[in-house]
C-alpha cells in the first residue's frame, strides 16, 4: 500500500483569494500544479487572508453571518500533471484553466456539466422495469464508472477508480477486457483514449520486452505510466496475455467504430510488436507434432502459474498474430503510405509477417480427448479437483489464506480462464462446447476474482442455464451499493461494474459483437418486464427494448445498419422500429 | 548479503589479560560469549593494560624488544553460542574452556590437535600416483572440509565453509547429498552431526509443513537454525525433495554405521514425519491411472520450476515412503518400545503406514517411450531445446543474465535431475537406462551449479565415457585452489570439494554403497599410476589401491566384510590383502 509521505511541494504561493501549489511524488517524479481562486458573493463585510505552510496554500475568510441573509462562496480549482505538459509550464497552464473557468462563470459550468451528463445518460441508460434495487445498481455502476475513467490518452482506469488506494491506482487489463466494452459501446470517445493510452506504453512495453530477452512489446501487468510493477512475476509479467487482451480491444475498437485513422497511426504498431512477442516466446515442439507452443505462462486464472500452452494465452496469442497479418494485408492495399511508414519505424518485413501467418496456423490448441473439453493448459487437468463447495467460508478468498503452493497444485480456479475465453471469442465455439467445460469448470471456480462473476452469467444465458445466469449476475450488479464482500472501504470495483454492464447487455440482452456484426439472443429473466438500453456501433446507434414477448429494435442515429437475431438478419433503417418475437 | 551491522554487544569484562565479551545478533536474537587469557614468557619486563570499548574486549602488552632475546606470547580463546547452552551459562562456560586450556597447556593442545589431523588423514587421505597438482587438489578439498564442517549436531556446514559470507552461511541440501558421503565413509562421527542436525530441527520442520497447510514435516531449503530463510519460494520452498534427500542421508547413515540406537530414537522420526508430508502434497490422479502423482514442486534443477511430477522428486519420495514402512515394519519386530514411543509421540497409525506403503507402490515415475528416457517432469520434453554449447560464455551463468522467465520455458539445466538421481538410486538402473538419459541431458546442461560436474564425472565413467569423466572431475579438483570460476574471494564451494572426493572414490574408485554393500567397478584414468583410499563401513575400515593391472583390498579395522568386485563378492577378514585383476 501506498505508506507514509508520497509527494514533496516544491513550490507555493497565496495572494489573496488566488493561489497555487506545485508537488511532485518522491519515486517516480511525477509532478502536478493545483491552482484555485475564490469569489464571495456577500453584502456584509468579510476578512480575507492567505494561509500557507509547508504543505498548504489556502485562504481563510471569515464573515460576520447575519441569519436570514444569504452568502455564497464559489470556489474554482484546476490540476495540471507532467504527464500533460512540461514542468515549465505546470502552473501557467493551472492558473489559466482557474481564470477561463472564472471568466465562464458558474452557470456556464454547471450548464456544460449538466448537458454532458444528460447527452451519457441518453447514450448509456439502461431500464430495467420490474426491480427498483438493480435499476438503481446499474446507474450507479455506470455513473461511478464515468466518474473514473480517464478524459485522456495517458490516463485509465484504476481498478479502484478514483475512490481508493487499492491496487495503488494500478491500470490492469481489467481495463481492456472488462470495462472498455461499455464505454465502446455507450461513449466511443472515451474507448479511444483506452486503446490511445495503450499507444502510448508502447515505448515502454518494448522496453520491456527487451529487458527480457524478447523481441517487440510486452506490457506490464500493472502500471501508471510505463514500467511494470508487479513484484511477484509468475502472478504479474508471466500474464503475458496482456499483449492480447490490449490487441483484442484494440481489434473491437476498430471493428465498433471504423476508427481506420487510429488503426492505420497507432493501432497496427500495437498489433505488430505484439506478435513479435508471441513469436519471440513461443516454440515449435516436436513431440507436439511441431505445434506452436506457448511455454511457461500465466493465464487469467491465478491459482495457477507458470504453465504451458495456456488455453486462453494461446487462443488470444492466435487471435493477435493472425490480427497482424490481416492488418498487414488490408494496409498494403489501402493504406500503403501508412504502412511503410510503420513497417519502416519497426523495421517489419513480410518474411516477419509470413512468420506471424505460420504460428497462427500451426498454433498449439489444447483439447482433451478424454474429458471433451478445453483443458486450461497442459497439466491443469492432472491436478487434483478441489470442489470450490468444499471451501469452508471463512478460508476465502484462498488467496488469503494458503500459500501459492497449497493453491497451484489443485484443480482450483479464481476465475476461469477457459470461460473467458469462450466469451470474448465466442465466435469460435458452439453451445455444446461451451456447455462441457462451463459442467467442467464451474464446480471448482471460487470466484475469488470479482470479475468472475459476470463472465458466468452471460454464458450461463448461453447455455440456458437462467437461474444460474440471474443468480451471479445478482452478485455483481449491486456489489460496492450493498457491500456484498465487505470491502467497499477500500474502494469500489470499477471492473465488476462493467461486468454488469456486460451481464445485461451480452447476458440478458444478448448481444454478442462478433467480426460480422451486432448478434443478439435476448434472454429476459423471469424477475423483470421489460429491459430497454442504446448502444453505438460503427456510428449508429440503436434502441434496444426486450420485454417476454417481443424486442423491439430501432435504430436513432446512421443511415442503416444490419444486426442479426436469433441468426437471421435484420437491416435497420434510420428511424425505423422493427418488432420481433421473441423465441 | 550480510551488511550493516549485525551484533550488539551486551557486556564486556576486561580485567588484565583476561576478558570476555557477551554479543547477539539483531535479529534472531542468537547470543555467543567470546572468552580470553594470554600467558606471556619472557626474561624482559613488560607492561600491560586492559583495553576496551563498546565493542571490544583486550589486552595491550607493551615489551621493549631487544635483539637476540625471545618473546612468548600465548593466547587462548573460546566461544560458546545461545544455542549449546542457556544464556545465563555462556560467560561461565566461555571462561571455564579458557581456565580448561590454559590448565592443559599449549603443547598438550597442540599433541591434541596433531593427533586428531593424524588420524584423520590415515583415514581420509587419497594417494593419487601420477599427478601432484591433482594430489595437491583433492588433500586441500579434504582439509577444508574438515576445517569448515560443525563439531556439533547443532551445526552444519555452509556452503561457503567458514570463509565467505555467501549464501549468508545458510545450511543447504549440499550437506546432506554432496558433503556428508565424505564424511561417513572417512569419520563417521561426524556424519552423525549431520543427521543428529536434522533431527534438532524437526520441530521446526513441522511447524513449516503446518504454516503451508501440509502434515508431517517440511524441512528449509536454506537455514540456519529451523526457520525457511529462502526468499523466493519457486527456487526454494518447493524444492521439497530436500525432505527426502534428508531421509536418503539418514537411509545411507544407518546403512554404512548400523547405528540403530540413532535410526530408532531419531532418525525413525524424521522419516515418518517426511512421508507424511509426501502424502500430504501428493494426490491419485485419475487421469494418470489413478497413480500417486505430486504437483507443483521443483526439483534439483533450478532452471525449471513449479513443475508436475518431477522425476526425482518422485522417485526420492517413494523412496522416503518405502523406507518409513521398512523402518515400521523392523522397529515392531526388533524394538517395540522405541517403536511405541515414537508413534505415541507423533500420533502414528497403522493405517498412515498403510496409506504411505500405497502411495509408494503407486508413486507416478514418469517415463518417454517416445525418447526412451526419464522426463525431468510432466512438461520438461514438450520445451524448446537449448544446446548449451551455444550459450555465449559471457552469458553465463544464465541464472545471472536472464530473467527466470526466459530460462523456466527451455529445456536447459543447472544441473540434471535426472542423472542425480542415477547417481543416488544407481541400484535402479541399467547401464543403458543410464547412457540413454546421460546422452539426452548432458547437452542441454550448463553446468552452472558446482554440484553439477562431479555428478558427470561420476555417470560418466559408469557408462565408459572415461575422457569425459576426466575432463569433468578436473573442473571439481582444483576449483578453489586455481580460481576457475573466479570468485573464490567470496569463499570456498565445499560442496563441490566434497564432489571431487565422491568423484574419486565413486567415479574412478567405482565405489557405490547400496543396502547390500560396496560395489566397486574402478576405472583408473590413463593419466594416473595409481589410486589409493581408504573407507570406513559398517564399523570396518578398508584400503582399497587400484592401478592399471591390479586392485588390492584390505580390511584394516574389523572383523571380516563383504564387498562386490565386478559384481562378484569378496570376503575380506581382517588383515587380509586381496588382488584381483582390474578387468
Amino acid at each position: 500500500n501506498i505508506s507514509g509521505r508520497v509527494l514533496e511541494t516544491f513550490g507555493i504561493k497565496t495572494e489573496g483569494l488566488e493561489g497555487w501549489i506545485l508537488q511532485g511524488t518522491k519515486r517516480s517524479k511525477l509532478k502536478y500544479a493545483c491552482s484555485y481562486d475564490h469569489e464571495i458573493i456577500s453584502d456584509d463585510d468579510y476578512d480575507m487572508n492567505a494561509v500557507s505552510d509547508a504543505d498548504l496554500a489556502g485562504v481563510k475568510i471569515d464573515v460576520d453571518v447575519s441569519s436570514g441573509r444569504e452568502y455564497t462562496l464559489i470556489k474554482y480549482i484546476s490540476y495540471y500533471t507532467s504527464r500533460e505538459c512540461t514542468e515549465e509550464e505546470l502552473i501557467s497552464n493551472a492558473l489559466n484553466e482557474v481564470k477561463h473557468g472564472k471568466n465562464d462563470g458558474p452557470d456556464v459550468i454547471f450548464r456544460e456539466q449538466k448537458d454532458y451528463l444528460n447527452k451519457f445518460w441518453d447514450d448509456a441508460d439502461i431500464i430495467i422495469d420490474g426491480n427498483t434495487a438493480l435499476q438503481q445498481g446499474i446507474r450507479f455502476n455506470e455513473f461511478q464508472l464515468l466518474q473514473s475513467v480517464g478524459r485522456s490518452d495517458i490516463t485509465n482506469i484504476c481498478a479502484k477508480g478514483l475512490t481508493g488506494e487499492g491496487y495503488e491506482g494500478h491500470y490492469f487489463w481489467d481495463s481492456d477486457v472488462y470495462i472498455m466494452p461499455f464505454f465502446l459501446y455507450t461513449v466511443p470517445d472515451i474507448a479511444r483514449n483506452f486503446v490511445m493510452f495503450r499507444y502510448n506504453l508502447l515505448d515502454a512495453a518494448r522496453k520491456r520486452a527487451k529487458e527480457l530477452g524478447y523481441k517487440g512489446a510486452l506490457y506490464p501487468w500493472r502500471t501508471i505510466d510505463g514500467p511494470e510493477c508487479s513484484a511477484f512475476f509468475p502472478a504479474g509479467t508471466a500474464q503475458y496475455h496482456i499483449d492480447s487482451d490490449i490487441v483484442l480491444s484494440v481489434k473491437k475498437y476498430v471493428e465498433a467504430t471504423l476508427d481506420y485513422d487510429f488503426l492505420y497511426k497507432y493501432g497496427a504498431e500495437i498489433v505488430f510488436e505484439t506478435a513479435r512477442l508471441w513469436l519471440s516466446i513461443g516454440s515449435y515442439i516436436p513431440l507436439r507434432g511441431n505445434k506452436f507452443c506457448i511455454n511457461c505462462v500465466t493465464g487469467p486464472d491465478e491459482y495457477t502459474a507458470l504453465v504451458d500452452n495456456n488455453a486462453y494465452t494461446n487462443y488470444m496469442a492466435k487471435m493477435n498474430l493472425e490480427y497482424a497479418c490481416e492488418i498487414a494485408k488490408d494496409m498494403k492495399n489501402k493504406a500503403p503510405e501508412a504502412y511503410r511508414k510503420v513497417a519502416e519505424k519497426i523495421a517489419l518485413t513480410q518474411k516477419e509477417i509470413d512468420a506471424f501467418a505460420d504460428a497462427a496456423q500451426n498454433m498449439y490448441l489444447p483439447y482433451s480427448e478424454e474429458l471433451s473439453i478445453i483443458p486450461q493448459d497442459d497439466t491443469f487437468i492432472y491436478k487434483k479437483r478441489i470442489n470450490a463447495d468444499d471451501i469452508p467460508q471463512d478460508e476465502k478468498p484462498i488467496l488469503l489464506h494458503r500459500h501459492y503452493l497449497n493453491i497451484y497444485r489443485y484443480q482450483i480456479c479464481k476465475q476461469p480462464d477457459v470461460l473467458l475465453l469462450m466469451y470474448l471469442r465466442g465466435e469460435l465455439f458452439s453451445k455444446d462446447e461451451l456447455k462441457k467445460n462451463y459442467d467442467y469448470y464451474e464446480p471448482i471456480t471460487t470466484h475469488d476474482s470479482s470479475l468472475s462473476s459476470s463472465i458466468f452469467s452471460i454464458l450461463a444465458n448461453d447455455i440456458g442455464y437462467f437461474s444460474k445466469a440471474y443468480r451471479y449476475f445478482m452478485m455483481t450488479s449491486r456489489m460496492d451499493l450493498d457491500d456484498y464482500n465487505g470491502n467497499v472501504k477500500d474502494g469500489i470495483h470499477t471492473a465488476c461494474m462493467a461486468g454488469a454492464w456486460s451481464a445485461v447487455i451480452s447476458g440478458f440482452g444478448g448481444m454478442k459483437v462478433y467480426s460480422d456484426g451486432l448478434h443478439f439472443t435476448p434472454a429476459l429473466p423471469k424477475e423483470w418486464n421489460s429491459l430497454s438500453f442504446k448502444v453505438k456501433y460503427r456510428n449508429c446507434r440503436i434502441y434496444v427494448r426486450i420485454d417476454d414477448k417481443n424486442i423491439i429494435f430501432k435504430l436513432l442515429d446512421g443511415s442503416s445498419l444490419d444486426i442479426y437475431l436469433y441468426d437471421d438478419r435484420i437491416s435497420l433503417e434510420n428511424g425505423e422500429r422493427i418488432i420481433k418475437e421473441v423465441l
